[in-house]
Formats: C-alpha cells, structure tokens, sequence
C-alpha cells in the first residue's frame, strides 16, 4: 500500500533556535519516523529570494538549516530532503499555476495584506516595498506541493490559507482539465508554546532566543540570562511559575523532573536552576552539535545529501510536469 | 564580431491574417535575412495560457503560428526558433526576476490597467476575472529578454512599457549583485498600417481579416467582400483612393501598380479589379500556401525544427542561469 505523501517546507532565514526545534523540528522528525508517510522535506531557498538579496547570507543560511535538521535526527534515507532551487518543474509548475490563480487570492494573503498595511498606516503607498516575489509567494507554495501530487501538509494554524488557496487553484485548474492535480489536505499542528529568556514565546523578532548550536559557553552564557524573581536561594519556589523549569521539561525525563521538583519546593538558587538546565540542554544538544559543526565544515556533503535527495523527486516531478503540460495543450 | 542578438517573441493566438504578415512576420524575417544580428524568435506559449485554457486550440495555435513563419520564410538556420515552454531556464528566472521587481510596475502595466479599468466601468470589482499570469506576465516577458542576454528587441510603440519594465528590473537586479543582466534596448517599428476588409485597421477584433492560407476559393470569396463605392465599371477611379489598390501595392512591382493604376484612371470594374488583386496574393501565397499544409500535415516536423532550436538555446540558457543564481547565492 502507498503512504501518503507529506510535505514540508523549510525556509533558511538563519540558525534554528530551541523554539524552532521543539516547536516545528522535533515532531517533523517525529512523524517521519513514524514510518506513516512518504516524507519530502525541502529547503525553500527560492522562497527566501524574496527577501535575502545578500549571496553570502542566503547560502549559509541553507547550510544551517540543512545542517540542522540532519543533525537533529533527520534520516535522508527515511525522508526524502532537497533543495526547492534544485527542480525546475517547481518554477515551471509555478508559471502553470498562475494562469489559474485569481489575483484577488493574493489581494487577502496575510502576508501581503500585513505589508500594505503597514504602508497605508505609515502614510505610504501600499505596495512600497513589496515585490512580486513576495506578492506572488503563495502561488510558488502551491506549486511546491502541487507538483508533487502531496496528499498532507503540517502546517501552523497562521498558514491555513496557504493550503486552501492552493486547493482553490486546483479547482480552478481541474474544472478545465478534469481531475489532473491533487487537492491537498492541511494537517494542523497544535502549537506548542516555547518560552524565549524573557519568558514570552521564543521569537527571532524578540531577541529572545537561545539559538540550536552555541559553544557550550556561550550557552551556558544565554541561560544565564533568563530572567527570574528575586527570591532568595532558601525560599521555596513554584516549578510551575518557572521559566527555567518549562524549559526544562523539554530536555529532561520524567524522573529528573520530579527530582528538580522536589529541590524548587525545598528551595533551589536561580543559579543552581540554571546550571541544572545548562545540563539538560547541553546533554540534548552535544551529539547534535559535533554532527552540526562536522557538516558545516563539510558544505560538500550537504550538497550531496541534498542532490541525493533531487534526484529522487526529479523523475516524478518530471513525469507530472508532463501529464500537467498535456492535460493543457502545451504538449501535444 | 559577434553579432548582437535580437529577440522577438510570437504569441499564438490562432492563424496570422495578412495584418500581422505584412506588419510583423515579413519585418522580422527580412530583419533575420540581413545577416546583421543574431535572431532568436520564439513561440510564447505560456503567455498564451494566461488566456487560452482549450487544450486543442493550444496546440493548434502553436503549430498554426510556427508553420506560417516557416513557410513565409524563417529560416531556421538563420534564426534560433523555439518553443517557450520548452526552456525552464525561463520559468526559472521568472521567479529570480519576481523578486526584484516593484509591485508598482505591475499596477501601472497597460494591459492590466485596461483590464481592471473595464471592471470598474462595468461596476466589478477591478480584479475580477484577473489571474496572476495576466497580472505577472511583463515579469516573465523579461525573463524571456534577460535570459538570453538579449541587445535588441523589436517592438511596436504600444510595447515599449515592457522594455522599460525589463529594463528597471536589470537596474534593480544589478544594483544588488553588480552587472549580471543585460540591459536590452528597444528597436521601435514604425507601424505599417494595413487595412481590412472594410478600410479599418486588419485587425482580428473588427472580424475584417484576411487569414493567410485560405484554400484558393476561400480566399477568392473574402477579397469579394472588399468594401467599394457604387461608381460604374466605365468611371474613372483614383487607386490612391482605394482599399483594392492599397492591398494590391503590398503584393505587386513597380510596374504591376503603374499598369493598374492606369487601368484604373481608364475605369475598371469592382470586380475586374478585385480579381488582379487576387491573383497578386494568389501569386505571393501559393508556395507558403503548399509548404504551409505540407507543415500541418506533419506536426512531428514542426517539432523537429523548434527542438533543434531549443537544442541550441538550452546550453547557454543554463550556462547563464547559473551565473545568476550563483551571484544570488542560490548556488554557491
């Protein structure tokens, strides 16, 4: 029996941090080792265009990203990982699908409507600043699933609309065609809240993070830095009122929790907390951090895996292409 | 020395009528036959998707439009024909060029301002029946430019706009990277006007065309319906006057008109002078005519020779498609 085909994509904009991991990292590793579904993970670098007009930056920032995921557990083996930039039939699937795409989808997209926004309450004109890329991006995000027949995509409740225009552009596309493209099915991820050093959601926005892969230093530098009350280390403290604590049952098992537990209600220095939660971190991310640093070393052997990876998509998605082209009279 | 290179791209929208031959088609050809650039023409199916969604009528329209300018005389040693679609290095760089191109521009785009200025004054909303193709296609008219490092295009006045565009999406481009793109330059063709059926402009939306490669009585019949005043056979007539002579000057020598016109000072009839001007353009279509539904009859060599064209242009198309992509950091 076939598995259905799952989705996501991956778009390089700088080092993962813990947030990033937890949040959208881990159960994606998860669930492609499940074994329940046919996995394509890809690096969306073309998606990055729109906005990272800087060489050095955009291919660095697909090293980290591909590095991070390989590192954290991510099988290539078990899932299929390629680079968006790497199969043309996605730009040219992109082009197809425009002609099928009512301009006003993209008038409501939440990006774009934030942006002009943002232009109308500064008192400029609306589409200052926006570029067709970034205008148009939702049409690419239906092409990179569209061209691969996908049946489920993860996505955040904020990306919904992602997944129904891209179901609008099939019906468009199959109420000429007939039944050519494979309406797409969102599987929405509940989210899981990670908390930044200042205790509101971790966010690159708020300068709250505490990135994936730090020298051990430097980690426990950023830990340091959580914020905590000014109790003294004697009094007794709430495991559930902490910070330090919510962190920590991410990268602990239950029986070390209970332990840390216990020393909160007996009372528990900040940095005793601290150094606890450097541990469990540190734990977590030695291995991860040695294979991260051996790739990021070696761009070659990213670019293998991620070629390895192509080239297993490149005859299918060509194969489609075609059946799409015919089914429009492009090819006889 | 190398030449410089000359692009001119052919929407297929159905069979060219003698408007667009004695406008566009003979032009370009006697433009290739110089020997002064090196051409490129091409078959824009894609754009023609924007608008076209009949599978047949696609396929049809390429083919008709490709076999009439290899009949009429493009030679495909001369000039590099090819097919759009069958070059994804353009889609490719559809996408790069979106990112770089203002919103804005699309906006001020004539076609789409005409399009949604006819929404608004049917009271609809400016969008409707607007797809992003339509809205995006100057994006992929300069991909088609750009990517063939094009120095020339020839274009009507009413086309000059996507010159400009193609030209501020360079500037934009080149100001991040430095100089990867070629700015193309216009080569503006004066207009030759050629009249219809019934003395307005031979245009397929006044339904007053002549198709190119009528069978012999069809044609015969159409150019009976060439609009005439009710004067005598016996009464002089003035051939600077007449929509007959007029279309008979594109079809005939010097000593051809000299020897009509004199006829007609002497007086001929409507329908005498009718059948000379058929059998000049009888004449000048009679071979085109053969090799034209010899073509048709055998669409494998129409493809055939757009392969060989796009067999040509795909190495340098992907040589310089790396280049970009490597000054944007997508390869690196």
């Amino acid at each position: 029996m076939t598995k259905p085909i799952c989705l996501t994509g991956i778009k390089p904009t700088g080092m993962p941090h813990l947030g990033n991991y937890l949040g959208a990292i881990k159960p994606a590793i998860e669930m492609a080792n499940s074994n329940q579904y046919d996995c394509f993970y890809f690096i969306a670098d073309y998606h990055s265009l729109t906005t990272i007009h800087q060489p050095k930056l955009m291919s660095q920032y697909v090293y980290e990203v591909a590095a991070t995921w390989l590192s954290m557990g991510l099988d290539p083996e078990k899932v299929t990982i390629y680079r968006q930039s790497d199969l043309p039939q996605i730009m040219e699937m992109n082009w197809i699908l425009s002609c099928f795409t009512a301009k006003g989808h993209m008038n409501r997209a939440h990006a774009y409507k934030a942006l002009s926004q943002a232009n109308i309450d500064a008192g400029r004109d609306s589409d200052q600043g926006v570029n067709m890329g970034i205008y148009g991006y939702p049409v690419l995000m239906a092409a990179d699933i569209l061209f691969l027949r996908t049946n489920l995509v993860p996505v955040g409740a904020d990306q919904l609309q992602h997944i129904e225009i891209a179901r609008e552009i099939v019906s468009s596309f199959n109420a000429v065609y007939g039944e050519v493209l494979v309406a797409p099915e969102a599987m929405v991820q509940s989210e899981t809240l990670i908390p930044g050093l200042d205790g509101r959601k971790m966010s690159k926005s708020y300068q709250n993070t505490i990135p994936l892969f730090l020298p051990e230093k430097k980690l426990q530098k950023l830990i340091n830095k959580i914020k905590t009350d000014s109790l003294p280390p004697e009094a007794p403290k709430d495991p559930a009122d902490s910070l330090i604590f919510d962190l920590y049952k991410f990268f602990s098992t239950k029986q070390q929790q209970d332990e840390l537990a216990a020393w909160f209600k007996r009372g528990i220095g900040w940095g005793e907390a601290k150094a606890e939660l450097f541990k469990v971190i540190n734990a977590g991310l030695e291995q991860p951090r040695a294979r991260y640093e051996e790739l990021m070393a070696n761009p070659k052997e990213i670019d293998r895996i991620l070629e390895m990876g192509a080239e297993k998509v490149r005859p299918k998605a060509q194969e489609f292409l075609t059946k799409v082209k015919k089914a429009t009279g492009i090819i006889c």
